[in-house]
């Protein structure tokens, strides 16, 4: 085998990204794309190329030619799709959450293993080349042991209203992916989460119950404390930023510029803002996110996220809301035992 | 009047950091300098340009020439040296923090007020340029509201260990600045404090029961958010930046290098390390400090940090220690119940 | 017509990044490769992917399917490419130069001019998304008029011995871009070039009857003045700088780094070099290079770079090397004169 | 002797910023100042401060409490002025240039010589932190052995059109900086000098002869090339920045800007500009070219920039006029021949 053959479930945005890195992937053939709505690939580039586009996600998992499922459906549905899935002997990415409920999450864990499938959860981050090279000088030791880790995030603009009902709130939907980014650059685990939180940005998030504003403090096993601070608008361009400090020095990554262009004038210098769009700044990593999941397969690596990374970003994303409701520390030990998970 | 004559009042390292601006500066005179030691002095240019170097700092207060007094000895001594100052009808530039009492600190401000005479005290960073600039861009509406105030500060290198049992502790001590800055940057007040921290630079810290590693979370009266990192040791310099987010934008301020040098090699490419020592980065902040207060002075204009900056400093350093120690999260409402104040 | 067909001639290392780039978009189709070797695409992509692979050029210029020919041979063949191209009705994008023969550049230019169709000259930096904002930054007139346009241009390591006897020299082989980059940012035709020369960084270049370095001044109609500064050595990677100063102000841009982390220790901070290889510096630069192309035929618009401006860049390389061999300024007009052209 | 006494003749722009620095020094004193015109100084600081304010310069030069004697008068009064100060025993910092004759400028170079005195010429960039330490990278090997250097050097604006008559030109009045920039940063000597020059800033340089935009190219006798672009007019600031570039690797130093903020917003993001002003540039290199001139003196060690690095900076600013004149390269050993030097 020097490829894969894919399977799409779910033609919204980010599965229309993956169908599109796949065709320009050398690793991945795609062979089906599947979605409740197929309308709007009619006349599309993935009408041309891809074999099967049809509204029965059942079609793909039966298909044998088939070696792997993308789950991009609404999260809602991605527990179903996945234990349909480890049972077809698919190997999986999801994309994160992988559920909003916990209790779900660590059950299909033990799914996954049991159906031996490779399981990667799409936390694209990961793959981004600077992060990663930040991630690598903390394992290489180069800062020594990290004492404080940071993490900017924040969206260039708010979701649709019509989106942030079914989001899982801010934590579960955006904070997710700094938490996972926490647990990758601390190599250490979170137990700890404290939140400050506010609706600052705009009052359609507070008509949600939703915050859209944030400073969420961490502490870790090996007595690191991190920080993330969360906006839900940057007017300025999709900010995000890391930064890890350490006995032995720091190390951090900052964002990309549109352009490294800089034009100096009488009256300022100006230089070029941050990429807007999620798509553009993480272009090259979600390419690499699909590249690396083929390979894992192909020569049967282990996988950069797993599905214990989701689960745990999950837990953190679930205590991050109950510390900002009841407006305290939350352990994630009692936290666990809350939910007797 | 053109020129103010100082007497000095304590000739530590920050009393002659005064003096020797003092000495180079064309609005005010260096008429006297007093201290319980005066040895180290001999045969320095303050022998020889200071009329006046004694070991009674009384004679100071009562030198009918002396317009201002700057008090700069240990922190136990200050409220004595403010009354007496103020009762003399000096004008009064005293270091931080004004103490280490509240109930003291309190009972200055009316003692001054009665008095009539200028007070500054000496937060220096509020008269550094990069973090004036940015505090003018936030009060000039240039980012809009703030909503997320950062302030990274992390010392080079910790105190000696007989240095930390006098310090007041590192809240008192060194994010005493922090929480001014914050404040000035904000242009609000604080209203609730939530520290987590840990000793894990030097367990010297934790044998004086203080800590040197800290993630302070702050509420502002106008909703917005803050965040102060410290550290009592980053090996690459004397680390100090911040950052203010608002709904219009966000404006930052980097640390100042030593040189704009960058060496490009087959290896790395390499640019110099953050000013190391406090003096250095804030050499131009030091003499502005005393250029400002001469002639807020000389044309009866208002003080950039008065008292009240230094007493409300105070509090949010006494509640951070409290939450530090209730491992909670403090108003300062319930704070001033708490201490009656 | 919605997608261009594509015959590749010449499948060395710039035809194979033309062949996978084409392979990736969306907007032309690979038909065909034909190559004196056909030997090294066994078992690639290019055997997979395209109909046809062939040593016979002529089978491609034959094939009425094909729409446009990439020229990537050898420069030495690339005249005879071009002439049959244009006779049998092809659009043309020709790598640089054209030829190593003005005159004979020259001719080909009233050729394709005849033939009616679209020719694109390879000069892959006018779509780098850095330079092309200069460029648009100096159109647009927001630094006024151009007094001081600087190009740094060098190479992270010098070609192999056996590469430069056919170059065509230093300047026609490297320089030709920075000359080609000069006439894109000024917007003006260059009316005199100085050299300074010399053998520097290895004395193959001297055996070859070549240099490795240089410093290249010109003169402009418009009477802004040029300065290039070439090195086919800077071990610190692929240094590719370029300015505009005029009397409204300047625009740069700056190398892009392979990544924007920053590590801060006791010793040094480091920064990441700028990427290394022409391949990864200029990748998104390649690629919209033939989708542009492509569009120009699609959409019937002028093209970014034509056969007159790979023309000019040839007359600018002949004069440089006049100029450096016979150690004085070579003005354009007098050069048109000695070559009768 | 701890400290050395100065008297300073010529009271101008110049003269002042010495006097003042003077001042702040622990290593100077300002024992005179003398100037034809002295009006000027009535209530300042140095009416004050300084002993003696006088109309006659031969009373600084009689006067023996004065040990040395800085000459900041038009440049058409240093050779007399550095005469009677060596016959006098004087040591002397003269501005630059030393004077616009060759010939005489050579002749004091003996004079000096045999007064035994120390001589200082005013090139205070080679005092400037950043060029230092570049000077210093390229000392010390790092960057292995030079090939090409780069200055720009570009004034913020326009000198008043009085003062362009009596400046030299643009060579001698303000490249000459940049040509001992170009000798500090080779540790070579010029062989040739070549000067692309116009009239693109302002028409009244042309009324007075001279040239206001320059790329001036360099031969080193080491092999290495240098290259110099010079205006009269950058609307963004004074813009002075380095860069050497050899085999081993490159060093450059960037600007200094006003401060380190940097603003966001929807519209662009902002970074302040370099310094407008010399005198805010070159502030620190002011202040510790006198403190290294007096520890010269005091310590009898050898001077950074001596009689012959003036003389040699003004042998390449005639060398550069008369390029610019006769439109060729000009080689500074014929130049000695024609000069009879």
């Amino acid at each position: 085998m020097t490829t894969i053959n894919v399977g799409i479930i779910g033609a919204g945005r980010i599965g229309q990204l993956h169908a599109s890195n796949i065709l320009n992937s050398n690793l991945l053939n795609l062979n089906a794309i599947a979605d409740i709505h197929t309308d709007h690939l009619k006349g599309t580039i993935y009408e041309r190329e891809v074999p099967m586009i049809t509204n029965e996600p059942e079609r793909v998992l039966e298909d044998p030619e088939i070696d792997a499922v993308f789950i991009c459906s609404s999260t809602d549905s991605h527990i179903r799709f996945i234990k349909a899935a480890a049972k077809a002997g698919k190997h999986i990415l999801c994309e994160k959450p992988i559920s909003f409920n916990l209790e779900e999450t660590k059950e299909v864990l033990q799914v996954i293993n049991e159906a031996g499938v490779k399981f990667q959860v799409g936390f694209n981050r990961r793959f981004d080349k600077h992060f990663r090279k930040v991630a690598e000088t903390v394992q290489e030791g180069k800062i020594g042991n990290p004492h404080i880790i940071k993490v900017s995030s924040r969206d260039p603009e708010p979701p649709p209203e019509e989106y942030i009902a079914g989001s899982g709130g801010m934590f579960m939907d955006m904070t997710i992916h700094d938490f996972d980014m926490m647990r990758y650059l601390s190599g250490s685990e979170v137990t700890e989460v404290s939140v400050k939180a506010a609706n600052l940005v705009d009052p359609m998030f507070a008509r949600k119950g939703d915050v859209d504003t944030a400073i969420i403090t961490l502490t870790f096993e090996n007595g690191a404390m991190g920080v993330i601070d969360n906006s839900r608008q940057a007017v300025y361009g999709y900010d995000q930023r890391i930064e890890v400090f350490g006995d032995q020095g720091a190390v951090a990554a900052d964002n990309e510029a549109q352009t490294n262009v800089q034009i100096s004038t009488q009256n300022a210098i100006t230089i070029d803002q941050p990429k807007y769009f999620f798509l553009d700044r993480y272009k090259d990593a979600y390419e690499d996110e699909i590249n690396e999941f083929a390979t894992a397969i192909l020569e049967d690596k282990p996988l950069l996220c797993t599905a214990d990374d989701g689960y745990k970003a999950e837990l953190m994303a679930n205590a991050a809301k109950l510390s900002w409701e009841e407006q305290r520390s939350v352990s994630l030990a009692e936290f666990h035992l809350v939910h007797k998970i």
